[in-house]
Formats: structure tokens, C-alpha cells, sequence
């Protein structure tokens, strides 16, 4: 067989390097991305999720797959073991053939699966006070370097983020059902994070070939192109043909978790037909993909047959892919859900490979006019009860949430998912706050992300500037990428995130000191930044100029500032006359000889 | 002399024509938009900035400019007299000779002034009781063509739109300080607009030439481009050479009020030297503009001398280029401001013409770090206080905003201003929710602009994504104003203006029913969705494709959601099924024989 010839994009991002921290309690690398920063300052220490890719001392080969991170942790524990897997159908890949089915990726690995039935999730380690690898990760990944507290401000609306993240805390947190590490025990090449509101907001991007086909190769470079851009964990949401080897491809070059949604799957297994799913073949479908090692499934569990009535006088309907799937299927067979019945089937399974659930929203609001409308939280409600149950099996949730949903209606969205849910994370798609805008969903969408965010959520998916209007590109996928990680930020800012404001700070500064390049490095996307500052100032002489394109030398505020600062400090006087006026209030008297 | 050849922009939008409709007191055509829709639906009437530019009727020639519409209006009133204006100067143009200066605009027309000093503001009509043209023109603008009112919802957090607006309505709203309508009567081609918590949001766009000469073809270009796209006000913050032919050009042909800050044409006067600034520079500077047309005036009267050291500790100084001057002037010649000095005097100019003030935020905060600190909060102080002189002598007033806020420091910004500025409109530059995404500014300050438009702000001033790296080009332009756009209609819906929800439920009925065109026209940017749909699925076949490029024809939700309402339509049972349901709660009773 043909080796395929990559085309990843690696490297570190601009002024960059990778840095490793060692656990406190495991011996383990966590790895962050460390920008230098010129002026004198120290250098700025960030969440890293690029993975490997941005390690030049990587060395990446995607008919390799990542290394085997987690292998040694798993081993160590004792309690999973190996067996012989689910084989491979025609089924899985759509019936694919010859030269149209994707080879399968080259190195085969038996899956990892709990022995003698016992509970191995996350959670269950944290109800039995037991810190995992997977802990220690994520609490130190979660301080970005930082050793101390950093002075906070903001409303974080009951979020409770501590100073520093300690092991014990994630623990607490997933004990508690608030945070979450999805963390297939058979995706071994994964750099665990946790999503909860009391660590730092989340995004998702989605990937996945559709009836149009692609090769693994781009879909593994969609994979690693949005995590280089912070891409916390990347769902598949693929089609069509090819999709069990693809998805192999992906998460054996994956860093990030992997969620699916695994009724597309199932449905393409029975020829597209909704009616004809079963719950045999979902089954099935559930464990072909738990022994590949998908981290979180979406299961739509929530749409029962008794809310669909509730939609048909809606603008929009059902909008849901999932959601529509099961309510077709509910109103043909005029039967309860399969997911809703088999609930309990599908935590066993989840169970045993610690693969996390996202509880799917089937009936989200498509349009404003629909939104916070009651079948929407009728199924909130019963994703409400399944939490309660898929704890009860020590499996670990979160829920997804909306859709479209104007500014006023978004604060009722987390009130409600936070009450009904038990405080389980909501992962959101959006919401978008108008719908009078395609082509810029993105920004509808993220204005509503920024404040849910705000207001609690702990992921959040991100929209493409193709939402509603077709397949985001390369450039779309980056697009998203990067107006969510904007949007999640601005939320870690406001909730009063203790080492949100860091960068803000250290970009800020690098601004007032004309410092171009720093600017553009500490910025979320240095190239875009860079090359907009290309367009009008093209010479390298430039980026040190001690003013911007926008006003030029005369007119710039910040040089002026610069001289009344130096002014300032020569006139060791003027602090006091400062209070001086501020007691005065309007009174001036002015200098009896003026300057000039 | 060689008449320049104009490049302008014109033609309807998309499936659109421009509709007139009559005034209801006076004898005049409001301009509006008609979307038509397909479907069996009625079109959909919008508010229309564009000006005549969009009207295939209108001859266009920017050598001409538009057509003299207030020009009756005023006459009829008798209250302004024209009069031999200020000789324009070489130092107006600065200093530009030969080849180098832009022709002047070629049609000369003697200004205008009030007669006898009264006072010919619309403030002072309203408050005398009189609804003017211009009142009438914006009332008429508002309803957008609505006959009644609509289902409203929404958060308004004290702002009171009417179902209907009334000439009356706008009348009392601008007595009472609420709305202003920038019309100075030597822009006499303007289609007034109102700005006004209890109206449309509405949105600004920046131009200007600077450094780099800009021919005013592409000025007036730039403009026009602008409006098309939506922006409600332009604001020329020209800087360099020509300036004043440059700014005949623009006002000649615009449609929409222009705003200046006429410190940058002072400077510019002085050779860019803030110290060598003087009242009489500056006043000759305000007339030279108001006898032009120039509708409103940012004026930073409020940096006061004891204000400057409250900003030496702050990260990133003062960033308004009008604020960071007037402070090198203050602190230069150790003296009270001269804008505030001479205040009353400025009230006098613009009293005369019925230029708008708007209060500048010169000390606004440049960074997250900065926000809401005591400069920036004295400053709005002062600013209430210049608010009383300037109503004092019926002068229309606005107040300008900050800059970079975070999410949770938004809502203390607009109460405050309520509470400083007596419900004087406010109108905000952003703000930007964090610092750390260069290139992306416009969705930073999206996210803001929503929020603080949802909390009462008037105008939002839009920001471009080259913000802090270059000079915006004509697709930043566009992408500014139309991500403006949606910011300022997702406040509008969330404050629950009544008018607002009409163009998201047809858009989200059209994508419902796979009107692919209907939902292109009816969205913010057609040829941008267009586009984007057109690279998935090019063929003109797919636009009335049952499905979308996203999932293909066997996974379409919406699909499925017509096939589900459908079967509830056949079944008429399903309503009755849904309350059983509903009362029943979790009881479920399966059907005793399965379709299947």
C-alpha cells in the first residue's frame, strides 16, 4: 500500500516554543506554549492545545499517529485490559470500495475496555478521592504557568474559579458533575482538558467530510489546523462514506478529544432511512466507534415522542440533524425514542470506555422566534433526568444547548440548564442573536457565546462564517476558530477568570510601547495581525515605528501620552495637583505666567 | 478644468427597489427599501441610509451632487437667511498647491445662518411645539412601513418605543433631550435620521484620506459604499492635505449627516502642533465646517487640565487622538482646555447652523486594563455638566463612549451616562471585550456594541478588523458596517423594538422553506451569502435545492421537520396527543400495534 504523504501544517505559532511542566502528582509533560515577548517583559505563558504539531522536536507522521500519551497511566491502573474488537464491516465506511474506500489507518491496536464491569470513568476515580494523570494534566494546563494569584475582577454569576487550580480541586469539580475530562480510554494519544464553569471556557470546532469525499489526509489537517488556532476538542461530524477509517485517521493523530454524534453513522448503516434505525444497529455503531476511541458522543436522548407536537407550529421546525432523525423515527413508529428507552444500555457502554456524554439538544431553536419556546425546555428538562441516570452509572456529562437566541432570552438558557441540570457543563452552540445575517454567523453567534459564556457555559461550538449557506473551507475553519477563542476570552474576562487578563494586559502594554511585534505575538492570530499591518506599512522599518499607519506620527495619541507621561514624572508635582483638582471639582486657577 | 469621473457605487440592492412614502404633516418622500420575497409573502419594507445611489431613477454625478431635498424646508421656515461666507484659505486645504489639491466641489453655494440669532435648532422647534419636516421624514423612516404594531419582546431596560412613531412622538423625544436629528441646514441634501434610545439603533462609519493622499472620487466613494451597506452617519476624520475640498465632495453627495472632529483640520492648521492651538484657529475651524454642512461636531470639551494626571498610571494613557491633543495643549500651557473654556461660545456656532454636538470621549479607556477608571468616569461627569449649557442654548447634544470594556464593567457605562448625561443619546465606539485579538476587532467590539445598544446606546461607531494595524479598505469598510449592522439589530430585538423580529422570522421562514434567494435578499449582505452558497453548490438548480449543501438531501433536518409537520397535519389527532402528553408527563404509553 501507498504511504499517504502528509500535508499537516506544523510548527510553532510566531515567537513561540513549547514548554513542558511536570505533574505534581503523576510523572507526566504538560505541555504550553510560551511566547517571547521583547521590552524588557517576561515571557508570556499560554493553553496550548496544538498538540505535538507545534513542536519542532516532534516528529510528526500521520501513518504514525501521535504517541502513545496515556498508555503507561492505563497500564498503571490496572483496571482496563485488552480484547478482540468489534471487526470492521463494509457497513462502517458506507460500503466503500476499491479505490474509493480510505485505506485503514496502518497500526492496529487491540481496544482497552473496564475489567470484570467495574466503573472507570473519571468520575468514579473522583467520587473515590483518587487523582488521575488525567487531573494532574488539566489543573496544571489549566494555571498557564502561572505560580500565584493575579488580581481579579468581574461577575462570574456563581462560578467559583479559584485562585490556582489544584489536582484536588479538578477532582472536586468532577466529582461534583461540573467538570468533565472526556478521555476515551482508547484514545491514548489524548492531552486531556476539562470543561467545566470554573475552568477556562472551551470551544469546539466541527470537521467531517460529507457526501462529498475527502481524504484523511485533509481531514486530519482540518483536525490539526483548528487546534494550531485553540480548537479545545474537535467533533466529527462526517457522512457519507469512509467514516469509520477516516475517524481513525483522526484520532490516532488527534490531541484533543474527538466527540461524534453517532446516530449519522448509524443512519448511513441503514441506507439513510430514518425509520428503518434500530436500536441494534445504534448499538453496534456505539461500540465500533467507543473501541476507536471517541471521546463524547452527542446522543439525542432527550427527544421524546410526546415533544414533537410542540415543534409543528414552530418557524423553524426541528433543526437538530439528530433531532430530527429521532422525532422521524419516534412519529413513524409512534413509539418512545430508542435512545430514551435503551439510556441505561448506552451508560454501560459509556462506562466502560469513560467516554463522556454530550446530551444533545435535538429540539434547539432555529430561528428567534423560537427560542426558550417549550418543547426546547421540555427536553432541557429530560436532559435533566438522564444526567441524574448516567451519574448514577458514574458516566460523565455535559449538555448541549442553543441555537438561536436574542440577547434578552440567553441569561433564561444557563438559569434553567444550570436548575434542571444539576449544575452538569452546558456546551453551546452559540447562540446566534439574530438570524438576519448569513455569511456573518460567526459574529451573530459569538456575540451570544461571548455572553453565555459570561453567564456560565463551558464550551462552546463554534459557528463558521458558512453556517446555513454551505461546507466552511480552511480559511472558514480558522475564521471560527479564532472569533470563538475572542469570544471565550472576553467571557474568562468578565467571570473574572484570575489569569484571563494577563494577556490583555501584556498586549495592551505592547501596544502603548509600539512594541508591533509583540503586539502581533501575543495576539490570537499574529499572521492576520501582521499582514493587515503589511498592507499600509509594508517596510520591516515599520514595526518599530513609534506610531501606526492609522494617524500617522503627528497625530499619534499614544506618542502623546508617552510625552505627557515623561512630562509627568519631570513635574514631580503633578500627582499632588492631581488631588489637588479632584478636591477642587471645577474650580481652576490658572498659571499666573503660562509655559509659553 | 477636467470634471473628475465618478467610480460611485450605485444600483439596488438585490430584489430590491426603492419605495417613497408621503409625510404625514408635511409635504415630503421618505426613502425606504422593499424586499421583494417570493413564497406568496408580501415584500419586506426596510429602513433604507443608502440615498438616491440605490434609486435607478437618480442621475448620479458626483460633480453635481445630490439634489437639493431641505432646501424648500428651510425656505418655508424663514428663519435662516445666506449670507457671504469665510473665504477658504490655503491652510484649509493644508497648504496643498498645483497638482496636489483636490479641485474644489464646483457648484458654490452661499451658506446659510440662522437670522437675528435665533435660535434654529430642532431642539428649539420642539420645544416650541413645532414638528418639523425633518421630524416628520424620521418618523415616517422609523416604522420602517409598518402600518400597526407587532408582537414585541423584549428588555428595554427603561427605553420606551412606541408601537408606531409618531412626528409627535419624535418631536417630545427630542425636546426632552432623548433623540437629536444632526441637520445643519447647509447640508441641505441630507434624508435626516434621528438618533435616540427610544428608536432604531443606529450605526457609524469612519472615513477619511490621511498621510496618503486619497483622490475625493475615492472619498466620496468610500462614503457611498458605506451608506449601501447600511451605516446611518459617516463620520470624515480626514487628516493631511485637502481636506476642506475633500469634505465639500463628501457633503455634496451624502445623503446621511457627516460628523467631523474638527481639532484634526486645527492641528492640520498649525502645522500639527498641539501646543501652537489657539480658540481663534480653532474657532475659524468650526465655521469654516459648519458653513460647509457639517451636521455634528465631536467636541472634547471634557478633558479637563486636573483629569490629564489621573491617566498616567493607566496601560495604555489616552488613545483618543481629540483627547490626547487637547491634553498636550493643557498640559503644555499648564491652562484649562480652551473647549471648555470658551463652551458657551461653541454652543453659539453651532446654534446658528444646527450642528449637533457630539461630546468627545477623549479620555476614554484603550485597553481592558483602563476601563471604567476614574479619568474616564470624571470625564463623563464633565460631560453631563457641558450637556445642560449646550440644551441651555437648544443646542442638540450626543455623548460619546468608550473604547475597551469588558463584558461585566458594560452595563455600570450606560447607566452612568443615563445618570451624568440626562438620557442625552449616548454613542459608543465599540466597546471592545478584550485586547488580545488584533484583526479582529470588529467582532471583539461586536460583542460589545450589541450588549451596550441592548442596554440604551443610540449609535454605535463601527470598527473595522484593520483597527490598531492599518487604514481600513473598502472590504473592511463593508465588513465593518454590515457586522455593525447586525450588532445594532440584535440590540433592537432584545430591547424589543416592535419592528425588529418582522425580517428574522420571514429570513428564517424562507430558510425554513428552502427559498435559498429569499434568504439571501433578506439578509444583511446578498452577495456575500450568495457567494458562499454559490462555492458548495454552484449551480442555479441548488437554490431551489429541498436541501443544503451542509448535510445533502438525506440528512436535512428542516427536510424532515416538513415531513413531520406533514404527518401532524394528517393527524389530527397530534394536538390532542401533545396535551395528553404534556399532562401525563413522563407516562408513556406505547401504541399497542407499531406501524412497523
Amino acid at each position: 500500500m501507498d504511504r499517504p504523504v502528509p500535508t499537516i501544517t506544523t510548527g510553532p505559532l510566531p515567537s513561540s516554543r513549547k514548554v513542558y511542566l511536570a505533574g505534581e502528582v503523576h510523572d507526566i509533560r504538560v505541555p504550553l506554549r510560551e511566547i517571547t515577548v521583547s521590552g524588557g517583559e517576561a515571557p508570556m505563558t499560554v493553553y496550548d492545545s496544538s498538540g505535538p504539531y507545534t513542536d519542532p522536536g516532534a516528529r510528526i507522521d500521520i501513518a504514525e499517529g501521535l504517541a502513545d500519551v496515556r498508555g503507561d497511566w492505563l497500564e498503571r491502573r490496572g483496571d482496563v485490559a485488552p480484547y478482540e474488537g468489534r471487526s470492521v464491516t463494509s457497513a462502517d465506511n458506507g460500503f466503500a470500495e476499491g479505490a474509493r474506500l480510505t485505506p485503514a489507518f496502518p497500526r492496529a491496536r487491540r481496544p482497552l475496555r473496564a475489567v470484570g464491569g467495574r466503573a472507570i470513568t473519571q468520575l468514579a476515580f473522583a467520587r473515590a478521592g483518587i487523582v488521575t494523570p488525567e487531573m494532574d494534566f488539566v489543573a496544571i494546563r489549566e494555571n498557564e504557568g502561572r505560580k500565584a494569584a493575579a488580581a481579579r475582577d468581574g461577575e462570574a454569576f456563581g462560578a467559583e474559579m479559584p485562585d490556582l487550580v489544584t489536582p484536588e480541586f479538578v477532582r472536586d469539580e468532577i466529582a461534583a458533575g461540573r467538570g468533565i475530562i472526556p478521555a476515551n480510554v482508547n484514545h491514548r494519544e489524548l492531552e486531556p482538558m476539562i470543561i467545566g464553569r470554573n475552568f477556562l471556557v472551551k470551544i469546539n470546532a466541527n470537521i467531517g467530510n460529507s457526501a462529498v469525499t475527502s481524504s484523511m489526509e485533509e481531514e486530519v489537517e482540518k483536525m490539526v489546523w483548528a487546534i494550531r488556532w485553540g480548537a479545545d476538542t474537535v467533533m466529527d461530524l462526517s457522512t457519507g462514506r469512509n467514516i469509520h477509517n477516516i475517524r481513525d485517521w483522526i484520532l490516532r493523530n488527534a490531541p484533543v478529544p474527538i466527540g461524534t454524534v453517532p446516530l449519522y453513522q448509524a443512519l448511513e448503516k441503514v441506507g439513510g432511512i430514518a425509520e428503518d434505525l434500530t436500536w441494534e444497529v445504534y448499538r453496534d455503531t456505539l461500540i465500533e466507534q467507543a473501541e476507536q476511541g471517541v471521546d463524547y458522543f452527542t446522543i439525542h436522548a432527550g427527544v421524546r415522542l410526546h415533544m414533537i407536537p410542540m415543534t409543528v407550529d414552530r418557524v423553524t421546525g426541528i433543526v437538530s440533524r439528530g433531532g430530527s432523525i429521532m422525532a422521524k423515527w419516534c412519529l413513524h413508529h409512534h413509539r418512545e425514542s430508542f435512545l430514551y428507552e435503551h439510556f441505561e444500555e448506552i451508560c454501560d457502554i459509556c462506562r466502560a470506555y469513560d467516554i463522556s456524554f454530550s446530551l444533545g439538544d435535538g429540539l434547539r431553536p432555529g430561528s428567534i422566534a423560537d427560542a426558550n419556546d417549550a418543547a426546547q425546555f421540555a427536553e432541557l428538562e429530560t436532559l435533566g433526568e438522564l444526567t441524574k441516570i448516567a451519574w448514577g452509572k458514574d458516566c460523565q456529562v455535559m449538555i448541549e444547548g442553543p441555537g438561536h437566541v436574542p440577547m434578552h432570552k440567553i441569561k433564561a438558557n444557563m438559569d434553567k440548564q444550570l436548575a434542571h441540570c444539576h449544575e452538569a457543563p452546558f456546551y453551546t452552540l452559540g447562540p446566534l442573536t439574530t438570524d438576519i445575517a448569513p455569511g456573518y454567523d460567526h459574529i451573530t453567534s459569538a456575540i451570544g457565546a461571548a455572553m453565555i459564556g459570561w453567564f456560565g457555559t463551558a464550551m462552546l461550538c463554534y459557528v463558521t462564517p458558512k453556517e446555513h449557506l454551505g461546507l466552511p473551507d480552511r480559511d472558514d475553519v480558522k475564521t471560527g476558530v479564532i472569533t470563538y477563542k475572542l469570544a471565550a476570552h472576553a467571557a474568562d474576562l468578565a467571570k473574572g477568570h484570575p489569569g484571563a487578563q494577563r494577556r490583555d494586559d501584556a498586549l495592551s502594554r505592547a501596544r502603548f510601547e509600539f512594541r508591533w511585534e509583540d503586539q502581533f505575538n501575543l495576539g490570537l492570530d499574529p499572521d492576520t495581525a501582521r499582514a493587515m499591518h503589511d498592507e499600509t506599512l509594508p517596510k520591516e522599518a515599520h514595526k518599530v515605528a513609534h506610531f501606526c499607519s492609522m494617524c500617522g506620527p503627528k497625530f499619534c495619541s499614544m506618542r502623546i501620552s508617552h510625552d505627557i507621561r515623561a512630562a509627568a514624572e519631570k513635574e514631580k508635582g503633578m500627582a499632588r495637583m492631581a488631588e489637588k483638582f479632584r478636591e477642587g471639582g471645577q474650580l481652576y486657577v490658572p498659571n499666573e505666567e503660562p509655559a509659553e
